[in-house]
């Protein structure tokens, strides 16, 4: 039926040079986890091993970010921390280390200890300690984040989930999980799937990334197509507040609406209005057939009709659809060896159905590649049926991050864009900057427009398009747009910034679709938000964390906290000069009265003023 | 294949009585919509005609609330509403009567004015003229809520959104749906199904209900399982504060984690927090095959054995799995002239499948009906495979709800429990009420256990089980227990209440699935929620509306925002006074000195101080 796409892949891709420290460290199996994460600089054996690499730069030598007045740390603090956490506070500056760098290497804190809890209430003490001592807190799941918010910028106290990794519950019916915050994504997945369940995310960094750090930023992943936002999938949280209160929303109900839904409030708020303890997530149950084919397309107007004619022919069963670039073959190819399974092609694809019927499954997806590749909108394939084999070349999507930091220092840019414009901002880019970057390379997660009757696209080509501007609109798409250099230059800088958020803001796209904006983007927001968002969200922080000390400088731009810390301040200045003016007004006419008695009862009747 | 599946109801089922005034207002075609909502006595011509009807008691001579503080409107209000919506303040007392009771007419407020803005503008206007004025505010959709949150309590302001019914925009491929918050949510369906979409949710209330009221209350409805929740599928609001400041929320993205997502704040807030002027959400394709098969199952364990069945069988094409029992059956027959297109049996099921292969999803449909009758967990069986028979047969299930309402007054409980003991509560509660009830009755939506391999269900049978109390984690259904009686009752509502709320949180379920909590649930919030989820809540509230004005009385307990406010006020109060007293040391030192001075000067000639 499809007589091109016999597999033909497994030794070429398997040739895998050894992988990079990075592989080792997000990609590492549960098994190989020491009980704290591992640094970088331990895991240092690969083709971009951190041991040699020169030491990240302190975040506030490389950035404009004066450090807010919180209290430091001190050796009273140090012995309270040791009666609530005994043996469990890590002050060494060595094994600090490897906490104070995000895993991209690109931004660093100094921060004197670190914390690790194992139950809900060791965090509630010790927030409630750091509250009212004025301690700043960065609270740290598996540090796998891409816009540094996951480590301290300055001495922040490091508040580690690593301990907290047990399994509360499954139910292996209904498959709802509920576990601690610092389970580890991929020993989830395990943990499930040996129960016929799969997590309901998924992404590259599954070996170290924690659950409750998905959670915190609202991870989305290679599943969101098919399963949806976070928002949707995790049923309750437990969530220590700033003060020590456990918030218990830790239902299990799929339906519940009583009251507000306080739990949304936490995901996606990068640890800056709670520290999330335990997570209740449905669970999906495990598809009976998976397929994933992996295909050339001769340019990315090609990839948006593949991707409207895989929705209208594989309708329900379609559970992902991937794209990426030559550069990025290139780049899997160069550092990590992979080897593409298709001839070369300036666009790749990858399609994963995922159903509960084999049979049905497997003659859709047939049809499907029959009709692509008859139609030319598809110049070469292979399919995987078996789970091994899918793996590899799923490999070949998710380890682009990996490698591009072999690469050198990477520019990250997560953006959701309209799709009929999305990889126009890579071919800009890659012109603006010239010779400047090694690389400029588009990938990421395109969410599919919903079938027309004949399963094509239903709007002019790319080439079509009277003018640049115009919108198809196709619904948006998450493009990872990705620059590497030898080295970071501001100068590079300033040409990809605000370049890349203006040009998305003029798209109404979002300058960060599923990365958070953490400390490398909060100062974007505004690119994405209207100023009165902006002015609730500061409202909501300084409601939740008055006194800012909850993963400070992130997610809000300068010192949120204390920019509606100073509005309020400024409003109960103005209310309290206005009740010293009345009071002052009451006291002076007591005093005018005092000072005439005064007056009279003086020998010689002098009268005071009126007032 | 499945020789008793012929269909055989059209006749019988669609005999038809006049329908009850209660139908034609909820299920009023967009055509026979006059421009403002239509009052249940103008309705009134069926079996429950509301024209015999006694009038409904007004709500605070029923329940014990009190009026807060807040203005009356005066004749300069109206002249300003006036100005702000010319023509479109009603104030006439008869055409207010609608807009003052509530559909299931049980509770009654008694508002003197009515304002029908048509832009969010105007809504602004409105807003910021009755916070300055401190006037409350009932903000009000299709007023079909169930727990009395659409009405006025008292004299509040009411604010219908029945004149901002304009779709903005809608997108041919991506299915985004951008609308005023007033468009009619069956005149929304009919826009996008013309265009080969449908909506993500559908209710039986649909002829009369807003999409902004549906919103704001989270509605579950009957495509939950498919789709999922609002929370999902709506992809950004508008919403006007309360002191008239515009929050653009309205983004078409899927993917947008830039700061807080405060949309998530204003779903389900019941009009308490803001109101929602512009909704924009992502609509399905509509599936090129559904099937309805509506089955007869001779007991409720036989019911969750079908529903596991089902989802082993039918996985990814699975849309509905509603069920409702005999009670509910004689009663749309006796109220409504509808006839089971089965045999009698204790309980029936409504399956439906909504799929993009209609051989494939025939094929998987029809073994799945082979299985159940052949295992004798179904006894009877129709199938439908056209849209006007698959119509009739929801129509058995969509209008319970009205036949109950012309069965008496009614006693509603919308509640999440675990579905293996889901329909034990109407057994006991029925025993419990004995004759003092008309009708105890059960039906609603079973969120589907995913499969095991063998398709059968893995847990005890209910017989087997050797405690009540035991829990087989099934996942939670979502039960709609209805009590009817001749008329309201004090003594079978003491009967009722909190009995059916212990008993909900004895298994940890919701108190409201999915209706909110309105006028009528705000006082049992605490059984579903611990007191420090319900204190933010209390804090939000305080925080978006801190005068209270936003559809008082309604979701949180005993004047939640006073209390709040209480709270707030006594401590600004407490740092004023610390202020004043300090202000008052001050100028009593000048006082001091002044009077000495004045006594020292006074001989010579009468200066005064120098302030």
């Amino acid at each position: 039926m499809v007589p091109c796409l016999a597999s033909r892949w497994p030794a070429r891709l398997l040739r895998a040079s050894p992988p990079c420290w990075l592989a080792a460290r997000v990609r590492g199996t549960p098994r190989e986890r020491s009980p704290r994460p591992r640094s970088p600089h331990e895991a240092g054996r690969g083709c971009c091993s951190a041991s040699g690499a020169p030491e990240v730069t302190l975040t506030p030598q490389r950035y404009a970010v004066q450090r807010l007045p919180f209290s430091a740390v001190s050796e009273q603090d140090l012995a309270a921390f040791e009666r609530i956490v005994p043996g469990r506070v890590v002050t060494d500056p060595d094994e600090l280390q490897a906490f104070n760098v995000d895993w991209l290497r690109m931004v660093r804190g100094s921060s004197k200890v670190l914390l690790r809890p194992r139950t809900t209430e060791e965090v509630s003490r010790i927030l409630r300690h750091c509250h009212e001592r004025n301690l700043a807190v960065n609270p740290q799941g598996g540090n796998t984040g891409m816009v540094g918010g996951s480590v301290p910028v300055f001495d922040e106290v490091i508040l580690s989930t690593a301990l907290m990794n047990q399994i509360i519950s499954f139910h292996g019916v209904s498959g709802i999980l509920v576990c601690q915050a610092g389970c580890v994504l991929e020993e989830l997945s395990q943990y499930v799937e040996a129960r016929d369940f799969i997590m309901p995310l998924d992404l590259g960094a599954k070996g170290s990334c924690h659950i409750g750090g998905n959670v915190a930023t609202n991870a989305g992943g290679l599943r969101f197509l098919r399963y949806g936002s976070l928002r949707g999938t995790v049923l309750g949280l437990e969530v220590v507040l700033v003060d020590g209160t456990v918030l218990d929303c830790l239902t299990t109900l799929r339906k519940d609406n009583t009251g507000y839904d306080l739990k949304q409030l936490f995901i996606g708020s990068e640890g800056t209005l709670g520290v999330i303890t335990t997570v209740s997530i449905l669970c999906p149950p495990k598809p009976k057939a998976v397929n994933v084919a992996f295909l050339g397309c001769p340019g990315f107007a090609e990839v948006l009709q593949t991707l409207s004619t895989c929705r209208g022919m594989l309708g329900e069963i379609l559970s992902a659809f991937e794209f990426m670039d030559a550069q990025c073959m290139k780049l899997v190819g160069q550092h990590l060896g992979l080897a593409s399974p298709v001839r070369d092609s300036p666009f790749y694809v990858l399609v994963e159905t995922a159903g509960s019927g084999a049979g049905h499954d497997a003659e859709k997806l047939g049809h499907f590649l029959e009709h692509v590749l008859g139609s030319g909108l598809v110049t070469d394939g292979t399919m995987a049926t078996d789970q091994r084999k899918a793996q590899t070349l799923w490999a070949l999507r998710e380890r682009i991050t990996e490698a591009l930091s072999c690469d050198g220092y990477v520019y990250k840019y997560d953006l959701s864009l309209p799709v009929e414009r999305l990889y126009d901002i890579v071919i800009d880019v890659r012109a603006r900057l010239g010779p400047n970057a090694k690389n400029v390379v588009g990938y990421g997660h395109l969410a599919p427009p919903p079938w027309d009757e004949q399963g094509s696209l239903q709007c002019p080509s790319l080439d079509q398009r009277p003018s640049g501007r115009q919108h198809c609109p196709l619904g948006d798409g998450n493009l990872h747009l990705n620059v590497t250099a030898e080295a970071f230059s501001a100068s590079l800088l300033s040409s990809l910034e605000p370049y890349v958020y203006a040009w998305t803001a003029e798209q109404r796209g979002s300058v960060s679709a599923e990365h958070g904006l953490g400390f490398k983007k909060k100062d974007v927001l505004g690119y994405s938000k209207p100023p009165a968002a902006v002015q609730l969200m500061r409202q909501l922080k300084a409601l939740l964390d008055p006194k800012g000390i909850l993963n400070p400088y992130k997610n809000l731009k300068n010192g949120p906290v204390s920019t509606s810390r100073g509005a309020t301040l400024r409003r109960v200045r103005r209310n309290l000069w206005n009740v010293v003016l009345a009071v002052a007004r009451v006291l002076c006419a007591g005093l005018q009265w005092a000072a005439s008695s005064r007056a009279q009862d003086a020998p010689l009747g002098g009268q005071g003023p009126a007032w």
